[in-house]
């Protein structure tokens, strides 16, 4: 039977401030990325999302990202690679400490926003984050893209890596993702992306920008969770590939 | 044979301004606060602090405090219970994580500034601290002042407890610390205060401000840090000790 | 004829987060107390906000708070009175330059939250922000509290007052508001809120929470901003009091 | 008769943390490259060094950054121009509060570490920053570096430019500064360094660092105020400069 995990990040809020709706979101997903507090996050809230995981048996993953909260860590920071791993270190225990007091654990570790976006090139920055993952717990896996600097410093550690894709997104003919800032790199029909999700699952494809089927291989797919419409996109997402007999399973065993 | 802990605050540099001298201390304590990122602490410093003190066997414990960078964690914060358990339990986490990229663990836990001024008498909040201690992890003790709402709450709760008395400050005839806003409360003189130690340690007695001379009980002196003969007065209260055959050990043992 | 300002509290978003509508509401109030950045409000939104004020004529007031994005300026924080001066020097200086860059000025100050309510009795904080506004511009007047210790310290100090009442706070019968930890204490029902607004600004009186009847003198109404029905509630209010006859003016001219 | 400002970066302490000795260097300088509180600068600590500087007849100028306490303004942020425009007019509004409260004024702008080695080739932020001063107070000149984006940013919107050479720095044959990776970027000896500032400011030119000798016009020498020698390095500075027959003279009259 073929098998997916969807994941999503949570736990975005700060103080006073609410973003997106984290326990429905908690009712589709089975990976849960939950920010660190550096570019988003506070402590209780997050205490709160861990715990609403933990009964939903949805396994947990450290979000980490830039300290920037007044740009939600989407600014690429200039960091010394030695302060960028001291940071990653800081958030991954934080986070290890929220899970140990609501019964759970952090078992996975995915940079956020840009510095996701920076470690898909940027070798330095992408060593930096696996070697604070190794000092901390060497058997956490990285979740990013395939082929990007951060999986092959994960691997080049001996670090395991969970690669993957995003349905609602445009990809390029070379299996890359259109940016951003181009027209018609997000895709906002959920038909038409619970359609490309059940086709990049099953038949391990995805037709790119230029009409061109391009093959994906991941083991998990993303889907976002601070959009008005995330939780019935991300229920549509579900659905479909429910449906089409995919079994939703988090790539880690949720208690081991 | 009589022993002693010697504990003092280190860590509480941040990025660019650095706060006492961490190296030299960790040659005389025994056991080192380190601060946790709230009220001082860059993950960086952080990580230097504790391999430092795992080089020299040194134990760590955590010094949590109020989220207040800009008053050091000095100024009381009327926190809701709930929101001080949350920062706590995130700021001992992100200390176990720098503990575990260095080769240490945070073996105890000790409030900081206001904090630790503020639990001395405020229940709700002293609770708040011992429940993330407990929800983290029950088997670490905290360290604090004899009589305090701090380590009531934590005996209650079931956790170890750890007491300590401070050569440097002046006592009052029922034996509570005289405040900081009165004259004569912090003494200076390195000779009066490591004669002070050995009595208090040897001795089990000080002689508080109108000559009375009051029992004091402690598993740990606390020396300063931070000021500018932090080093100097902390190496001659270690010297008299020694001198006065006192063994100088951590209260928990650096590594179980 | 008579007349009222509405007041409410905007520019409360930061970077991601959105609270509020802001722009709907500069639809409906004459003042704006507009958040300096310490407690919410990161520059650009504030900009945002001022531009938009700027252009209906909606007068702009500092908002001023604790440093505690953590906690939304909704703690309260026990502060040196300098280093609350120095705290609110810098949050109303910001603000001028935000208005200066936007074409509008800062045309009174009023405080935020936990620092609000401590000013009502807290003479040394009271002093300190009455002293900050006096370094800065002492033609800048106070809202406040009719009563509160800020508005005495202003007066003291020479510099101008304007009380505000709240139409969706319960009342006691000396005239003080019910604290929001008891039940009833905030009033959710448009049209109970817009009848008792009209009944305040024409009458001059309130019913307390015991039916008493209360006089009630004030320049501002101050009606929320945040809340998911703030808009409609705040319209209702308006809606009434021009339907009464009353006019809805700021208590200082737009632009002098 | 020749005349020179001397400027040095002040006001850079944070709360507890104190950095450099403001007031000794206060004594030396003409004017003040003043902190703005994003990279560092606690309220109270403006206010003192607003006040010294006052006292003293010192120009303040406004020295902006990117908002990162924990690296201290020295890491490149990749800023969307629009929120750089909005931190720089925050930060200037800032310390013109500070400065109307001890009686003062912002005279100029200086951009700090990181973002005054951006703004060197950074056309987008080079006018952002421009742009915020424009909108604050077009009046105020920009300080920098000769050829930089900034000042041709400014000049190209009608602001006043001022150009700085550094007397502690080498310079490469074309006249730009060595970078600080190279060995010898920055000298350290006082005598040499002071020497080199007669040559640059009566001869208007400095030996490179292969023999060249280069031309340097600069209305302003830039002398450091946080490195242990730097009192001793400036007054060294400053009276090499008044015993060669130089006055030493802000560029803009502390009053008008």
């Amino acid at each position: 039977m073929t098998t997916i995990d969807l994941n999503a990040d949570l736990g975005e809020s700060f103080g006073r401030w609410t973003l997106g709706d984290d326990e429905a979101m908690l009712d589709v997903v089975t990976s849960a990325n939950v920010a660190c507090g550096f570019h988003a996050g506070d402590p209780r809230g997050l205490l709160r999302v861990c715990e609403l995981a933990a009964e939903r048996g949805v396994v947990v993953g450290a979000q980490v990202g830039y300290r920037d909260l007044a740009g939600f860590g989407r600014r690429f920071i200039d960091l010394d690679p030695a302060d960028l791993t001291a940071d990653v270190v800081y958030q991954l225990g934080a986070l290890q400490g929220i899970c140990a007091a609501t019964g759970t654990t952090v078992r996975y570790v995915k940079p956020h926003g840009a510095l996701y976006n920076a470690v898909v090139h940027h070798r330095a920055q992408a060593e930096a984050v696996v070697e604070a993952v190794r000092r901390v717990d060497p058997t956490l896996p990285l979740l990013g893209l395939p082929g990007s600097a951060l999986l092959d410093a994960a691997g080049a550690a001996g670090l395991a890596t969970v690669t993957e894709a995003f349905a609602d997104r445009a990809y390029t003919a070379s299996g890359t993702l259109v940016p951003r800032s181009e027209d018609g790199a997000v895709l906002r029909d959920p038909d038409a992306v619970a359609a490309r999700a059940v086709r990049m699952v099953v038949a391990g494809e995805v037709e790119a920008a230029d009409g061109a089927v391009v093959r994906v291989g991941a083991r998990s797919l993303c889907v976002h969770g601070d959009s008005p419409g995330a939780v019935s996109m991300a229920t549509a997402v579900r659905s479909r590939l429910e449906a089409a007999g995919v079994e939703l399973r988090p790539f880690v065993t949720p208690s081991d």
